[in-house]
């Protein structure tokens, strides 16, 4: 990582996108086309009925893009303006891989009740909301309450867009590795955003045996310090309860480790004590739980990080904008399970040969967006 | 106005703008650069120094142009969905004249708390916020407010660039007239965001005689249904206002008429009983207070419209474009009054011989811009 290389990059580039114009203005009769008294009557067509504004403004594939800075990365909490740069990054991916036009939103304000206001009230510039960076649990909060309450589609994508790259990723591992899906028992370390939302697909999609492990341990029904999320995982049996201990004790035996959470947390030693042929998605980023080589040398079958520089990455940017290009262009209002599962298997039928350095469609594979929006689009009918 | 044209227009574009990359994206090099790693750097340089967002990201020139649709141009409160085709026009004008990045933001709360809570939230991801379309009196509140805790410049353009054009347009049909501006006697007819506007500013200029005029006549202490705004154009000397009367009462003898107000409000009478070759800014639009071939039958001697079919088209986008460009550009965190008469100075001087069929400089007139902006920053030094 050339740390210059990014600040020089950036200085030079001041914002990953821009705004430029559809058509050119030149003319009064260009300005009256574009502006007054032209858009007077397109004013008044929507004034009288709503649902017009999707046919004469730009609002069906304009996308927010909004985080409070609580969660950039893997930093934690700087800040708004922090969080510009990631959200910048983010709209110029939606340009570049779904033809989205998405626009950086970044809030001052904290609290879960403040954000939605905020996003409640921005709502009707855009055809869905895209939340990013937002710290949990106030991020489950946010985002079911924003789901529930505007006719647009909203989805966390630290939760959402990261759990389908995850469930894709481990279907094809599941494949390489000759054991059923259904069958592996897993080991989540990490119960925030990420961590969440990858149990509850997995859950939804039948692994039966899935452990969370936090900071603190094993989740289980015998603590008391669990955030009425993490409890909620146990009462709807996502995942599995009944014993204590930390990520050690956890791992024992178990098929896969799924590490959201901390810089080598795992080691060889833990790889070893796991199941013959461990998969191990290890997505701390940007230094992983494990690094590839050692989780090789200490017999894992298959090993997916988030980084750019070893094989299998998994990148919420072959989901994301897929899923929103589905949903924006047949005016679907609500992102569901189905939908992120569907777009999962999407993901996982791409790779037609999968292997242990293959698990993953390419970011730049053209197929990509197009087969993610389809199988959304075919859930919702 | 063809009405079918304005909708095939807007059919075909559906937005009037797009988001651009400003960098391709097409290698895991590009990736790195414009997302992670890449972001991460920046993002933690900006949550170390804030003011190193300006440095890394677009807000320097990205603008918010805000409205709830409570006063779209003269078409009432449709809302927000009815706001955005006006919304998207100012955007692409922002761009066509100035180069800056606008993005359209409706807002679907409509109080005055709630609507400067919404831009309080969203702030920080913009350089400056334009509040367009947004009805007073609330308009005055939620502009204060906003202006003075923000670190950025807050303009409601349909009170301030209104102002600003008129002002300029006067300034040279004084000149046109052969009278000292400050010697004119001016009657505005309309209160609403422009009009008070448009007093504050020519009575800063200098013009000592302003007449208002609302709905119910004469804005004078002899009334007791006055807004605090309007009280307050009293009280600080804005307006006199010692006499009773309705509109035809007020226009007696006076030098100049400033119509803010409603379609076909002033009769050749009207203007017959005016001081001898009056000045007529007939602004409603699209149609006007009285027809220019009218006013000028009735001994108008320059008459100036809100349209761009006939000659002085008095017209927000030659203010608005350079006064953002010069407050970004220069940082500037507040545009003060005198920066607006300075705005005003600088469009009437572009004008090298005024005569009756031009006082206001050309819309596509390219010194328009920079002019207004150096005008501006000079102001601030």
């Amino acid at each position: 990582m050339d740390e210059e290389r990014a600040r020089r990059v950036h200085r030079t580039l001041k914002g990953k996108t821009e705004v430029s114009l559809k058509q050119s203005i030149e003319s009064r009769a260009d300005l009256a086309d574009v502006y007054t008294p032209g858009v007077g009557v397109v004013s008044a067509d929507i004034g009288a009925d709503l649902s017009k504004v999707w046919e004469y403004t730009g609002k069906g594939n304009m996308v927010a893009v909004v985080s409070d800075g609580s969660a950039i990365l893997g930093l934690g909490d700087l800040g708004p303006e922090a969080a510009l740069p990631v959200m910048e990054g983010k709209c110029a991916l939606f340009k570049r891989f779904a033809g989205i036009n998405a626009v950086p939103i970044v809030l001052d304000v904290h609290s879960a009740q403040e954000i939605i206001a905020a996003v409640r009230a921005i709502a009707p510039s855009f055809g869905a909301i895209n939340l990013e960076d937002i710290a949990a649990p106030k991020c489950f909060e946010i985002e079911s309450t924003l789901a529930r309450e505007l006719p647009i589609p909203v989805m966390h994508d630290d939760q959402h867009g990261t759990a389908i790259v995850v469930l894709a990723g481990l279907i094809n591992a599941a494949k390489v590795r000759g054991k059923p899906l259904a069958d592996l028992s897993v080991v989540v370390n990490g119960a925030g955003a990420a961590g969440v939302a990858i149990m509850r697909i997995l859950a939804s999609y039948g692994v039966r045996s899935i452990c969370a492990v936090d900071s603190k341990g094993i989740i289980s029904n015998l603590r008391s310090d669990l955030t009425p999320e993490k409890r909620s995982l146990l009462i709807e049996g996502v995942i599995v309860g009944g014993r204590d201990g930390a990520l050690a004790d956890a791992l024992v035996q178990a098929d896969v480790f799924i590490g959201v959470s901390k810089a080598r947390v795992l080691t060889a030693d833990h790889v070893r004590s796991m199941a013959p042929e461990p998969i191990i998605f290890a997505l701390a980023n940007p230094e992983p739980e494990i690094m590839p080589d050692e989780a090789y040398a200490a017999g894992a079958c298959i090993v997916a990080t988030g980084r750019s520089d070893f094989p299998n990455q998994i990148n919420n940017v072959i989901a994301y904008p897929g899923v929103f290009r589905g949903v924006l262009d047949a005016r679907i209002p609500k992102i569901t399970e189905p939908m992120k599962r569907a777009a999962a298997e999407a993901l996982a039928e791409l790779v037609d040969a999968p292997d242990r350095e293959h698990i993953i469609p390419d970011v730049f594979d053209p197929r990509v967006v197009p087969a993610v929006a389809a199988r959304v689009q075919a859930c919702s009918q």
